[in-house]
């Protein structure tokens, strides 16, 4: 199927000739997002460089009923970006200016093309934080990580992307620009859009700015690392430190399947005997830190970790944090195909949920190994197959159905961080009810009558 | 008008017949809420006990199309809890328990009518800190912040009540109860419905149960006051506060006219030549406490104050806090009709802001003394007439609707943290525009398409 020729005559009067491809060749690079399996092939893929040509282009679309795509860096992870009905795929990444930084405000005014990296850069320069950390930042953009509510690691002490975002603009898939909130931490006039769009993965309207807010930069980080026998004891040492009144910056776990990939990947001298390792950080005036990461070694020894290790430099607690953030690399080497979930549970039942996920992984023959955040209960069970293999992809998808299953029933969700996408919508209704779910597309149905806008996302 | 006598039975045998109320006597004190003028008479007050018996009393509304007025502990100062059209106010007081708090995982489970205070009293029985603090709080219910999304004195440091809501129990209008969030952090399954049911002012669905976020207890809390010649003084004073890096707990100022009534009315000693009042505090451990407030008290020092002055115990910490907190009850006193306002603008703008406010106050001929959040822009200028001087009250709410102008003008709103309400629905299409109002409307019918939720409030 290709577009009207009128139609993409029109689309290259709004943003210019070379800012629309349709040769199947340009068009690939946009058939598919960080999802494996996922593809989708638009018949157009357009790049605005302004939110009136959003407007225009959103407006054509719902004239003609043509199926639009939002997308940032494509970095999603749940097929959220993935024109499954063809259509239009729309680019953000022109719209990348930095539009200011004010220390004084604390807050930033960003395109949505932005990277979440570079805003994070020009923060740092004038001594400021932008908190929200998720693990594609240096590639993912600020209206992606706004678009799908992105985590990260720093989730327990400073919250996600929804807490950092003051105001957006956004266009209606009917044309209209509107601006929610602005440059207030206090703004009770109307219902809160800007969190409605934040996290609705493109399906109620195009983020073309956003107005999000800044930290002072902590004075320092320091990093450590607690060994135990298991998950088990880490779970009840992380109950210890939160109930000790600590609330760390960083809590993160390997399994040891994980533990082992990593050492193999990146040699960092981790414990190959350890059953599962917990990675803890703190930021904020020096003493701070340092008598909070003595405290949450004290709890972590006195819940029967094997070894405690205070980063004793900064080149040492880089080399932890590496640990971490290296754990999918460093798994994905396992294979050629990884996929990389995101089911969280309430945090004192981590260990039980990897405990379901090894024997759910085992009952279906799927390799799985399980790191992610203990501080806010995201786990990332990860399997790795032969793409090749059609039969154990099938497996995981299985497995994964079951993962999905068992977080709901203790507390949890389908999703932390990720998002619903198309990956994860036939979950949708377990996690959600019925009659939440309606509700969710009569939403959709007030913010886009013609269904063209991401159609069929996030069970839209 | 009444209701229909089949009606009142039908309410009678879903939540007893103790419970519903149609004597003019027994209605009365649910005419009005703490909004000064707005009156409005329902036929049938009703107090409910459980979720069922919410969604029974709303399905019945709905097939009669009865307008429904939610409530909490009344304190609403928008005039959001007025049943304008008559019809049923729904008291959730009754639901008052509250049925968890959890140290391990940081938060609190309650039903909507439990007092904000009585929630922050069991969290802080466990060490614990429930951070949102509006000055109703001794009154107002845990359903009714979240309905407006409270604000209050710590919401630069700490946020307002939208950052501490993680899952909510709501009953729609049609009478489908749906459970919104959790007990997670981290959740992205779904649009934001936590959040947009946050501050949406009973218009979308009745809060029954909430789950909160709770903090640790920080171990000490440090006040001190500065005094200015002036506010443009002070606000120089905050922006260099907020540009060293440090972000207060606390940071409230009193306009010269709010010092005076103040001393007048508690005798707490307060210099009486002064301009304006700074008063800054801080909580965490003692050390940093104490760094803080002198690095807070140096930059007020170096930005002009008069005098700076550090409590020395918290006797004094906690009088200085109550000049603060006395701020409306002294100016109320000037007269028998007190309208308290809640324009915002961005923190740099607070001392353009009040010199508006006095040029339109003096413009209108009216009384205006302003106090209000300097931390987050958030300004309570307040008038006080007498409640027989009807010319009075119409050039009182001629300048409020001047000072909304101004507001938005400066990149602010028309309101902080009380919410739109009936009192201030005729400003909200300056500040949101008609194309976002319009959309307001259409979310509004795909929660309640009878639209007998709150009519009319909020704009919907």
């Amino acid at each position: 199927m290709s577009l009207d020729r009128g139609v993409v005559a029109e689309l290259e009067a709004i943003v210019g000739a070379e800012h629309v491809r349709t040769a199947p060749g340009d068009v690939e690079p946009y058939t598919r997002d960080a999802t494996p399996v996922f593809r989708g092939v638009p018949e157009a893929v357009v790049f605005p460089r302004t939110a009136e040509e959003v407007a225009a282009v959103l407006r054509l679309a719902t004239r003609h009923h043509i199926p639009v795509t939002p997308r940032g860096a494509g970095s999603n992870l749940c097929a959220a970006t993935v024109a499954e009905h063809g259509g239009i795929v729309l680019v953000l990444t022109r719209m990348d200016t930095i539009l200011e930084i004010s220390p004084d405000e604390l807050l930033a005014r960003v395109e949505a093309g932005v990277s979440t990296a570079a805003l994070a850069e020009a923060a740092a320069a004038q001594g400021l934080l932008y908190a929200p950390d998720p693990g594609s930042r240096t590639v993912s953009t600020v209206g992606g990580n706004v678009a799908t509510c992105a985590g990260g690691l720093r989730g327990l002490k400073y919250g996600v992307t929804r807490n950092y975002v003051l105001g957006a603009t956004a266009v209606l898939p009917t044309g209209e620009v509107i601006r929610t909130g602005g440059r207030l931490w206090k703004d009770v006039a109307g219902y809160d859009l800007t969190r409605l769009l934040t996290g609705s993965e493109g399906t109620l309207g195009v983020l073309t700015e956003l107005t999000v807010a800044l930290l002072p930069m902590p004075a320092t980080t320091g990093t450590g690392v607690a060994y135990f026998g298991g998950l088990a004891d880490a779970g009840r040492a992380v109950s210890a430190i939160i109930s000790d009144g600590i609330v760390p910056a960083t809590l993160e776990f390997l399994d040891a399947k994980c533990i082992g990939a990593v050492e193999e990947y990146a040699h960092l001298g981790l414990r190959s005997d350890a059953g599962a390792l917990l990675l803890f950080g703190d930021d904020g005036p020096p003493d701070v830190v340092e008598r909070n990461l003595e405290r949450i070694g004290e709890r972590a020894s006195a819940t029967g970790a094997l070894e405690v290790t205070l980063a004793e430099s900064i080149a040492r607690s880089e080399a932890l944090l590496a640990a971490r953030r290296c754990a999918l690399p460093a798994l994905s080497r396992l294979g050629t195909l990884t996929v990389l979930e995101d089911a969280t549970v309430p945090r004192p039942r981590i260990a039980e949920m990897v405990d379901r996920i090894d024997e759910i992984a085992e009952r279906h023959d799927v390799p799985m190994a399980t790191f992610g955040h203990a501080g806010d209960g995201n786990l990332h069970p990860t399997s790795v197959v032969d793409q090749r293999d059609e039969a154990a992809i099938g497996r995981v998808h299985k497995a994964f159905g079951d993962i999905f299953a068992a977080a709901i029933q203790l507390d949890g969700t389908i999703t932390g961080e990720h998002g619903v996408g198309a990956a994860k919508r036939d979950y949708l209704e377990a996690r959600l009810g019925s009659d939440q779910l309606a509700l969710l597309r009569r939403i959709k149905a007030a913010f886009d009558p013609a269904g063209i806008l991401n159609p069929g996302k996030l069970g839209s």
